[in-house]
């Protein structure tokens, strides 16, 4: 039961079949101030930090743009792209201990927007933080043995306290349903104690063999709610209402076009009733479970003996639900919007909205130039949105503009000398590569300016879910036959199509396709369906793929 | 060097003398709506579910007010008192593990409360969250063996992971100087990399063997700023800096009068250069060190060779600091402002500021006082005022006073049904018991009613520091001699006297009266000193108590 808030990890074992969206084209802006961009240089992809080639100069103030690091292109490897990212934006490093993963400024600035936005949700739908302790007797997690058999090989064991060798071992939280029954069944005696509803931001931690930074790591980050009802009822509302919590923060703020849905009967989590999931496409067109809200029934109520005395002085158990989302989700919004260039972050999960770069040659100019940078950042903070100004010297614009478009920034300002004589500014959009992307002669006009770069940060959020949008349902082939899906995954698509089959058939395709049933949709197609299968009727559409 | 950033168990074993401040009596407010209050019952002191007794009664829906816990007097036994108060306000609970602790909703909102502000100002002063795993490898704290002598005992060690024995034992972070300077190593390498100024919220172990909720315990929730700097100048005015935000976040918001000032030698955490601290004086008169910051100097940076070349290409070791505040801050507030009737929360603090309790004796009377109190409820709200409307029929008002009072909520408005007529509320102040702390006939109308509370919030914020800082300064002595200084220590004051004597003097101090050094405060009285345990001169006062 204890597995029962697990990220899968089934199918990571097959690998991706080659990509067949075009490779975006690494394209670097033209800039009207002329600035020469150096060719790439070739990067082994490693965490190490960016802006510190210079301990390795001579001069360390001579700074030149020969240490700008290249991402390998994303059609070459999606992998090491993936992890060029990680390193050269920042966002994480690998941690001393294998598997764990240190989550630096920049990623944990995506975390906290993550956060930002649940943390309100989960409190306006009736929910409070607390905070459970991370060891858990070995006990507890043995009462659940018939949950966790396949879970056991991932606990982390604290054996040693205080110096000395403790009597029952002590398991580092995984996931917290018995620690949260142990204290339910002492806190929930009347009708009237329910519902409780609780939530808690939490560090877990998995054994896992296989790791991938944010994907899937030995420790992370995760906000795991935990509520308990009077009846069924309220419990499947409840497990619905979070996973659609999830689903908007997907659609609106990460702009990641889920698919949500019911996991099959093999799919759901064990002392689960029912598990609901949204399921993302990433850039590879494999698919990564981006959180989950399980109606655990009574499993755990009877497990753990938490009971309630209902209105008519009975007895009964709980029923109860788990849901969570983790730093997993960081992973997705980089593979759902990177290219060749970078990150490419939706402005509303991004740390930074609107990157200031001044531009200026000689010594003369530099002042009316940072003047004006600054008094544009001071309008578009005042206004709300995440500035920075890199006013440096020690790099070159165009280093900078490479910079800061690898760091996914969705925005960029340019101010120059001509510029500061025109009052307006030059506005680079980091969705739209080179020309195309970029505009002349917006107004410094305060006002002017604010609705501009607000109108444009929308424009960019919506951009990135509808580009979003359009790949992932150009890579769902609706299937009526099992051939037809097999040739859907083949070719590295997700297959939507009738299922009514067995468990064991749901195994084959496994086996025979490396795809599972990601899950059954909420949104249906109208009209009869058959099994593609065994050509049954079937209720619903199911949709396979490969995922992480 | 991995304590260097612990809360003190020196003086835990030495417990206070008797109390000499007057008992605060039990005062139960005098309502104009003559409702009768039933006698208090003895309560074996213990964490349960303050609203679960009907769970035993015949009738779950026949609520009585004979289930109203009270809390052992203060000044009976103090901490009988606090414990009452953690359990009844529902304030935490003890985890399964011998020492750990459950932190329930409304004291976890506490924990929000002091996270929102210190976050903020952590930002605002040009630090960046991010995060560490919390496993380091044994070898690091064996690294900095000379620092950790005293501290190794209290490890708690992860020795199999995913099944298997590991082959380098984990320890679960007591803190994280070792793994924040084992990363900060491969981060750092020129002086444009600095200064590196980071925070992290997090959980961290300590195998305390005495513990004692949000005070001491197992597991805590704590944030830990870690910075580097290129020269000792800055990181001392860093240490300085954010010894000071925590001064300011003591005294503005959680209205307790610290002491700040500078560790004693013996004091200074091993492997600090200085500790900072600031000190409080609880209830019963003992200190509690609520935040410490350190001056690290280069003695981590020379342990794990975390270098930079600066402007002239020289290698240099890096200067670092780190400060803490953690979850006993919560048990800090508590022994702060409590009192018989239980808990008192600063406004600025509480996570709930004004608990609205509607009375209504007869069924028509019931539509027109919930409505007033809905809008009532609103108007506040709207003000970005903490509200909570108690609407239950379950209770009586007369329950519902002691309850919210025990919880410590600053204002409670009364709307009774001569009110709704009157378009009037009745206020009580929290912390002016009976019929003082009570005002009749505030009228409804928004901006009258919005204005009023605001105001009366802020004078109950101010009244709690003058209160606090009252009791403080009439329990602090100034001594000239070390008779003086005993006498102030035995009757469970702090003695204030000028100090240059050695070590080993300090160390007879705390043999022979219990209390240590808790700081050389920044507030130095002026003229020439004398010390008082050696008649030399002395250039600094120091404050002896006992101490948490």
């Amino acid at each position: 039961m204890v597995s029962s808030l697990r990220l899968p990890s089934l199918t990571s074992l097959f690998s991706s079949p080659s990509i067949l969206r075009p490779p975006p084209l690494l394209c670097r802006p033209h800039h009207h101030h002329k600035l020469s961009f150096p060719p790439p240089l070739p990067l082994t992809a490693a965490f190490s930090s960016q802006t510190t080639s210079a301990s390795t100069t001579e001069n360390p103030k001579k700074q030149t743009n020969q240490d700008q690091k290249v991402i390998t292109p994303r059609s070459h490897d999606f992998n090491a792209w993936y992890l060029d990212i990680i390193a050269n934006a920042e966002l994480a490093d690998y941690g001393p201990v294998r598997g764990t993963m240190v989550i630096r400024p920049y990623g944990y600035a995506i975390w906290e927007a993550i956060q930002d936005y649940l943390n309100v949700k989960f409190k306006e739908t009736g929910h409070s933080n607390m905070y459970f302790p991370q060891f858990i007797p070995f006990s507890f997690i043995e009462k659940e043995a018939s949950h966790v058999e396949g879970f056991s090989p991932e606990l982390a064991l604290v054996t040693i306290g205080g110096g000395k060798e403790l009597e029952e071992k002590l398991v580092v939280r995984p996931t917290s349903e018995t620690i949260v029954n142990h204290m339910f069944t002492q806190w929930i005696h009347s009708y009237r104690d329910l519902p409780l509803m609780v939530n808690q931001w939490a560090n877990v931690t998995r054994w896992e063999m296989r790791t991938k930074p944010f994907v899937r790591t030995l420790e992370f980050l995760w906000q795991e709610g935990h509520t308990a009802h009077a009846n069924p009822e309220e419990a499947e509302k409840e497990a619905l209402q979070m996973i659609d919590v999830y689903t908007k923060f997907a659609y609106e703020h990460a702009a990641i076009p889920v698919i949500a849905g019911r996991k099959s009967k093999a799919e759901t989590f064990a002392g689960a009733d029912r598990t609901y999931t949204i399921e993302a496409m990433m850039g590879d067109r494999k698919a990564l479970q981006a959180g989950t809200s399980h109606n655990l029934g009574q499993n755990f109520s009877r497990a753990f003996g938490t009971q309630f005395m209902d209105e008519n002085g009975e007895r009964q158990h709980v029923w109860q639900t788990s849901w969570a989302v983790s730093t997993r989700f960081v992973g997705g919004i980089i593979m759902t919007h990177g290219d060749d260039s970078g990150l490419m972050l939706p402005p509303k999960v991004a740390p930074i909205q609107v990157v200031i770069v001044p531009i200026w040659k000689k010594e003369d100019e530099k002042t009316g130039v940072l003047n004006a940078a600054s008094s544009v950042k001071k309008v578009l903070q005042s206004a709300g949105i995440k500035v920075k100004l890199d006013d440096t010297d020690q790099r070159t614009p165009g280093w900078k503009f490479n910079f800061w478009e690898m760091k996914g920034v969705p925005l960029r300002i340019e101010i120059g000398p001509r510029d500061v004589l025109s009052a307006s500014v030059v506005i680079s959009r980091r969705d739209v590569p080179g020309k195309q992307g970029k505009v002349f002669g917006i107004s410094m006009e305060p006002s002017i300016l604010e609705a501009y770069v607000k109108d444009k940060l929308d424009e960019i959020q919506s951009s990135l879910l509808g580009r979003a949008t359009s790949f992932r349902d150009s890579n769902i082939v609706d299937v009526s036959s099992y051939d037809e899906l097999k040739a859907a995954i083949t070719i590295g698509k997700w297959a939507r199509g009738p299922w009514s089959a067995s468990d064991a058939d749901e195994q084959r395709v496994k086996e025979e396709t490396g795809a599972t049933i990601r899950c059954f949709p909420f949104e249906q197609p109208q009209g009869t369906k058959t099994c593609l299968m065994t050509g049954s009727p079937a209720e619903e559409v199911a949709i396979f793929a490969k995922s992480y």
